[in-house]
């Protein structure tokens, strides 16, 4: 994954690498890496061209930060070679938040201010590359939300605001009081979920030039096992692709099928497997035809285009 | 009710109080208050802070607006104490409207000076504080519709426009084709109806800074009586989260969880007791936490926020 | 149907008949209709005031353009008394495009160019007065296509550019990245077939200032015979409605509720027979009044107004 591949945020710099690795399972099932087995896998991530990575305060019970922070703190690497986005304003009933009643979400601007001290401090970093508000809160007063935005980016704490799982609408509303762009709307999207290409969500991005990450880009893992009669039929048209290709991985074709739309879809990569990733990664080599886009697409929806 | 409770309108000095009376039911089953009755009732309501006063030219089968104006006609006070919200567009088939064949909307220019002019001169007041486009009509001509709204302003007849049941989309066409701002757009919306949290209705006011009343406060009455799974969940929450409070009567809270909305949401209070409408607005008093406000959602959609 | 009845679409002169006459029936059922035949419905449809014809690159399955064409290169007239409107971007799976595999969209630059090519060359003509994007395409690059459109309109073979079944979301895209007006939406409505009343789709066309052209304004035709309820509802609605006025044709009754609304919609009447065109032009004679246009609507919907 080579430079021209990488997607600039901004207009002061930012960019993310083409496939962000998203390291929501870094402690799933148990999983306790030590920090050198952090490190390396910052390494093999790098090594992919995987520069960016995906965290939110949430991922691993409120636990996965600070787990990656320790290894970054003994990696080798210099802290500007990568970028690193997390999450707020999701307020999970976890042993971990016993204060925490009911499943909430908080755009204050002093949960904003609290959240990303700790991610610092869990990161061991001085600065996010990108915080977003994790989901949209039905309470966001957007005056203030964007005050507390805009305080984290002036301290130099985080030095890009995006969103996830928002409406054109609520992009709307927070860009209206924020003296900078809105970056990026993190929404889920894959062959086998494609409702973004129908809400307007794309519409607004390409229109307003900010580029989506896309999470669950394999719809969850369900495209490779799923039984139901869209997964057979997605499998089966990767699979014709692949094979026109040259191609026997049917991820890579998933994520190149992302990667074809204009939009400069950023698809947030789940695997921690370096040769699983390699695969997905193989996906930057991969141009689809339009028609094969569009034969995926009826693979999915069951039917023909209007 | 205390004035920095008010609701500024506009930049030139209109607000409301922070709830608002809702007269339709003034003559509900037979009722026939008298002119004395009325100017109690309106004395009653600004005690308890409610100095504005919602009503349409089709209430109570065209007949609320000239009982109340028969009262206010006798009332001691100063017409600038209170605020007079009246409606159009809405055509009834009615014994009062005997040339009304089929119901349905009047958005011309005509239409709405007609209809102002007869609420004034039921009203018996020299003008309406904001006047409302009661529904969205699917033939309204923007640029006529502005032209007669314009007029009603200019003449000094009306001080403030605003509309009802509208989306986003309808209130931008309107916008568009006026001079002033719209100043509210009146939404149904409760504990049990939250359907404008998420259809992008409250956005869209929260960013162009209006603020929306809203009708059906209570749910209709249903949260009281209904015996649905949604009515008994949010009833059970209200009631807990009355308990955390100190706070007996349930429908302070439901009034209570509107308040707490950033968008500066006004109820219109459906009620002419003195005493239930003192309880209500015994809800100026509670501020919610923001757990409480989502348990209450929670128990109004039937799960957790995603 | 005289002068001032015509729509006009830009500041720069073009203008479209208050009605037009879609071909896209013009080879159908085996129809091969000859060059002089062709000349001979020109000639009709202007003497009914039909002066704008509606095309598709597709229509006949890649047919109709050409046949048309012939006819228009024996033709009598003068160019400029005509207005030629065509689209492209649907790519049939059609014996006359082999490479075709699915059935697909294509808002590339250089499809836009070809097709045009290909639509000049068929109609026998040097300009194409409005060309329209046929479907919204999911891979639309909105950069790109504006920039083929706009190399269209400047090398003179294209007058101005519309689009057809567009979103008002997908509308605002193409729009940002072009230096002149969208001028049109052609999309479905008619009597049985109400959805842009509600979907903001006439909001946005009323906002903006662009006439919608209106495909399938009889419905299919399936409103004089189909036996659904709706159906019977909205032919008895039409007949009391003709009764009233004294018009016989419900086809002209339909057609005039299209015209009645203020967003100035543009029927495309799809019948190449002189007598049912007569008869739906005699809509342009017909007022509706308000209540009638509403109880036309109550029997399409089932219920009355809100």
């Amino acid at each position: 994954m080579s430079a021209q591949n990488r997607i600039p945020l901004n207009s002061e710099g930012l960019s993310l690498s083409r496939l962000v690795l998203g390291v929501w399972r870094l402690l799933d099932q148990g999983a306790k890496p030590s920090a050198a087995e952090v490190a390396r896998l910052i390494d093999e991530a790098i090594a992919l061209g995987l520069t960016s990575f995906d965290h939110a305060d949430i991922y691993g019970n409120y636990g996965v930060e600070a787990a990656f922070g320790a290894g970054l703190a003994g990696w080798s690497g210099k802290r500007q070679s990568i970028e690193l986005i997390t999450k707020c304003d999701i307020m999970l009933t976890s042993s971990q938040r016993p204060d925490n009643r009911v499943k909430h979400y908080d755009t204050s601007a002093a949960h904003i201010k609290t959240s990303v001290d700790r991610s610092l401090q869990n990161l061991k970093t001085d600065y996010i590359d990108v915080l977003l508000l994790h989901r949209p809160d039905p309470l966001m007063d957007a005056d203030e939300t964007a005050a507390g935005l805009q305080d984290v980016v002036k301290t130099g704490k985080v030095r890009a605001i995006g969103v996830s799982n928002f409406t054109p609408s609520q992009i709307d509303l927070l860009a209206s009081r924020l003296p900078f762009p809105v970056v990026t709307n993190q929404i889920e999207m894959s062959v086998t979920s494609t409702a973004p290409l129908d809400d307007g969500s794309l519409d607004h991005a390409q229109r307003l030039r900010y580029a989506p990450m896309i999470w669950s880009p394999l719809g969850g893992g369900s495209l490779f096992t799923g039984t139901g009669e869209q997964e057979q039929r997605v499998r089966a048209a990767l699979q014709t692709v692949g094979d026109e290709l040259g191609v026997d991985d049917i991820s890579a074709i998933a994520i190149a099928w992302l990667l074809r739309h204009p939009a400069r879809l950023i698809p947030v990569l789940g695997s921690l497997k370096r040769e699983r990733l390699a695969k997905m990664v193989s996906a930057l080599d991969i141009k689809l035809e339009r028609q094969q886009w569009f034969a995926i697409l009826k693979a999915s929806t069951g039917q023909d285009v209007a």
